[in-house]
């Protein structure tokens, strides 16, 4: 029997964190074989040229494909989807795949989405009908939606709304966060094991806040003060906080200037690019997670994690009882982050709550679908259910 | 007070005829101006350079973007959408509009929402809703009502399906088919005068066909054998029948080929590109509009025409009683077009038919909102109803 | 040991009727491996999607990349350029050979150039050297020569020009033209055989005249009158013609109009593309080669056939005594035409004629020194010899 | 009488500064009006967006065309270059002007020279003929030349090896290079006024270094040894030193790296991006010019500068007595700086040496050719003189 053949676009270190146990249960998959196309960040220098893990990882590399512009204006998002764009259709072509698979929101979901629709290739998509207002993002979720052919959700609350975008429901199913896998299966570090590897030194009793705050793409333009505001926040408590970079949208620029500007204060650890084994096993030693990453979201209540999520992003998405959410104000963080850290009753509440995006075994349900469901008109006709 | 500035986006004769008159409006406005990217097949000798009529026209022309492959490629649409994109964002930037403007469900209506939603540009899309299942159109369509800011659609139907994919319902407006406002003003022909004009007599008692058929993208190996059927049906008939060439989608070069394997045949008579006067009128005075084109659904009970539309596309949309749906087989084609031009009681009841996409005055309408609605963060922030 | 890799780039029929059998050579050779990029008017079905043959000739394809715009404007070449260029990048990052290989002055042998010389990946350049004036093609070609590391010229004369150009002369092999290798071993076919191929009748004594003419660049708005011009000679000598289709240059289609405008005489037969065995064996039965098709200059001198050259395209290029030059006038034209088929004295005299573009053992010669020149600084670096 | 239009492309800081008194000599010409398309690296953050300044000396900017890719692989320049060209053809088919003007050897001098010669445009090209071989620019000039109209070169000998490219001598103008136009006019700073725009002290009697080095093309690996060998060097002198940022070419996100190892030593002060007031008279108030640019060769021997060219950049070209080569060694940096601070016969030779790029009247001459030129097939149909 000829196997599957499924075309996994990556783009970017966070999503391909979610992403690589996916590719891996599709690699090890008896029915199934995988091909990468690497865009993107991936790609870049600044961003730690993480294609160079992905090759380390031994997935297959169909094509790299530039496509970031170095550049912090409106304009050059989108520019770069064009680009991608241009390139995917090329490898996708030569490849000539039964799916195509991406998760997301970013320029990635989208330029793979309108290939499959154009070229009547199946589209996989992973973690749509999620909603997160305020932000490009969620127009382009819904619309990479209504283009693609399967709907992976990581939370039931998101398969209904793709009911509601009027998706026919053979199409949809809830695997819950295929992120979780890949905790279950990274190997567990002590505190002195992940000093030494991160170069930091953590005591073993010590609080670590972690920081991940990335630009809002309506707010660009408070980019610098909301992450100055983050970042005098952190001074203030002196608690020491691990920072890693924000994404390279547009405005990242100036939010990596204003950590530059704390990153002497000796309590305060600044990387680029924090690889996967150390991360996780910072999160499973962190006291806190501050800032808007969807890590806070989706990763952290499977490993019983507070959050402190400041601003508008990740706002109105469904979220366990880990998260507080509070403005850009030092008050607000600060408290937040002294109650998520001190707070003996919070604490226990967090350890006690349900954790609404599954328990870790995405990657294998995915596979599984992608091996099975029949390719047929069905599936390639897209039929609005109203 | 200062103007706003529109750039309205046009790829291709069929959607320019509509959004001419719309073009008009906003130019004659006193709160607006109006520039145009010209793109698409409007560049293309092959489909007539129809960009010369848009000049003619007075319309001010912020750029011309070549994005048209000279290819049959399922591949060739998403990259030229892809090139389309690259060349639009430079053009925005430049000419930094307060809207911009789109037809439909062709590469241009998705590039154009693509830059607006990245850019935070509101776009105002016209003609969302609709539903015409079998085709990558639809998926586009309903894709970049999930992108855009404002929706103007052309009949109620539509309207209702826009609310139901959890737009909020302050951005829609049913103002009915603003390709209807064209008609109207077109002056009239003789039927002597249009033979002259086309260069084909036309008796002055003589029933005629009008024959515009498209390729539907799901069925692009079909296209040269679909219109091969119709043109034996043409053939068989015997009547009269005026034939405008295919859109310039993938397969289009084979419904020419077969097209032009009976362009000898005395009573046929075919044509790059219609001019809109000899058009218009040629409808006006047409017994019946044969094949697929979207004029006989949304133009054509405006004029009180019998249709008879072949095969899956413009299948489930909203019509008037004056269309015939058949199947690609020359019986089924032959009887229908034989009742519409013979079948007294029929034509009477296409007389007296409702016209569920409007009375012809779309365009001022649609002026009047761009005008004057709040471009404010309401209107530029996106939210999903549910 | 490793095979070095070969990635040819090959961009239309004309120009892959010369390389094939370079292709071929390198393929047969122990010390070599090819992978072809199949690009520009190869991939449009207006130009007979000619990707097919090279598919049926078994050449690996390492990619195939859109870039020819269905357009007629003088800006779409270079576009064609810009759109090959980033398609290109992304198979040569993949692939990473040995050396780029690519003929003549097209948009191809640009781009292949260009990724070279700013990739460092040694480029093999065939045909450079040559003169043609009044055309964008000369400047190309110079420039080509000017980014490439090893040039293989059809003609001393262009080796000679090479060296002026300020060339190292250890990168330069004078090798003959490789499109007379390919004639060898083209099987023959009698007049009967060939006529019944082409579904057109040749009388066994019957004289033939095959016309073949393209753009000149910056010709391009005569392009119509030009052609209108040979094709009224053509039909006032009323001698049975074989028309192939011009180039997919900009212009064109104003040709092909042109042509079509004739081709219901009698005597005409046209062809959008006439396969490789049909055209050479109907130039070894042809009694005159008539347009400005480089063919008459580089491989009409070794089957010993009369050329008779319009205009200014091929002007002042090294030429065998078989060709005349004529203006666009329709005495010159047939007076030309008629002394090539019928005056013994002039056609004895082509009989006996030098060929200055070798004797068709090019391709060899081309895979020896791909596969044992040194790969090395010294090939890398360009040094101007002044 | 209609002026001539000019369009002058321009793609980052350096060469911007050269360009700068050219672009203001056309705005003043009678004759003449300009209109600029600012693309590369001036749009980037990373390079300190220049594109503001441009703005703000009130040149009207016809586009800005993002190109720049956010990466160091040696295929970004290219693949920005496609890109650049996608984005300059639709400008310039806008504008439609009488001449391009681009400078030098990066991605802009190509891509203008490209546009110009498919769409029949005449390309002036300043700074052509130089010879700096171990660099992929070096082959990009001499390609450049190949396909412009018009040469303005900066030296005679220069001049002259653009006639043995075979360059018809009507095209070329030696009128030296227009970077010292620019100097003459940049008011004078005391050294305390320069100290404190510059925020670094500078004694009224201490030495001070200028350090600007970029990337060798072939030398992308070395990229971050090289730089932290001249660190080293500047570290062992204690010198007070003021480094500049190499430019955006694969490879300077290492050199920049390495200066970052050093930026904490007191007397380094590091600058992205010096303001060319500040640049021009730190340059006059230097004792010596440390690095590989080009002002060392251009506009050094202007100012009397001793300049230590380190490694193979620049090496080969025509330059005063001002220049001392060395390699990348630490021992011979440090004594060819010595030298030129503090050997006084040495500097008395500096001061009185020719300075072969002529004496800053460039600018207007470059005006005056393009304002009177004639426009006709002469000067657009190249033609090789052997």
């Amino acid at each position: 029997m000829k196997k599957r053949k499924i075309v996994g676009i990556t783009g970017i270190r966070s999503e391909y964190d979610i992403m690589s146990s996916v590719f891996k249960a599709i690699t090890n998959h008896p029915f199934l074989e995988l091909e990468l196309i690497v865009t993107g960040a991936h790609l870049s220098d600044s961003y730690g040229n993480t294609v160079n893990e992905i090759s380390q990882d031994n997935f297959k590399i169909a094509d790299r494909i530039e496509s970031l512009l170095n550049s912090d204006q409106s304009s050059s998002r989108v520019k770069g989807l064009g680009i991608q764009l241009q390139g995917m259709i090329q490898t996708i072509t030569r490849v000539n795949p039964d799916f195509l698979l991406v998760l997301g929101d970013r320029e990635e979901a989208m330029s793979t989405a309108l290939v499959g629709a154009y070229m009547n290739i199946p589209v996989a998509h992973i973690a749509g009908g999620d909603r997160v207002i305020g932000n490009v993002d969620d127009q382009i979720r819904h619309a990479v939606t209504k283009l693609a052919h399967l709907h992976f959700t990581t939370n039931e609350e998101s398969a209904e709304r793709i009911i509601k975008l009027g998706e026919e429901s053979f199409r949809i199913f809830n695997v819950g966060n295929p992120g979780l896998d890949r905790i279950k299966s990274v190997p567990f570090l002590t505190k002195k094991e992940l000093s030494e590897k991160m170069g930091f030194h953590i005591e073993e009793t010590e609080p670590v806040v972690v920081l991940i705050q990335h630009v809002i793409s309506t707010e660009i333009e408070e980019a610098y003060n909301q992450m100055k505001i983050t970042m005098e926040s952190v001074k203030e408590m002196g608690i020491k906080t691990i920072i890693s970079y924000p994404n390279s949208d547009a405005g990242g620029q100036q939010m990596i200037k204003a950590i530059n500007e704390y990153r002497n204060e000796p309590f305060i650890h600044v990387s680029k690019n924090i690889p996967r084994l150390e991360f996780i096993n910072l999160l499973r030693h962190a006291s806190c997670l501050l800032g808007n990453s969807s890590a806070g979201i989706l990763e952290a209540p499977y490993l019983k994690l507070p959050v402190v999520n400041v601003g508008n992003r990740q706002k109105g998405r469904l979220h366990g009882e880990n998260v507080q959410f509070v403005r850009h104000d030092p008050n607000e963080i600060c408290q937040a982050v002294t109650k998520a850290i001190f707070d003996q009753e919070y604490i226990q509440k967090v350890k006690a709550s349900f954790n609404p995006y599954g328990n870790g075994d995405s990657s294998d349900k995915i596979a599984d679908v992608l091996a099975t469901i029949a390719i047929d008109d069905k599936l390639l006709i897209k039929e609005i259910t109203y």
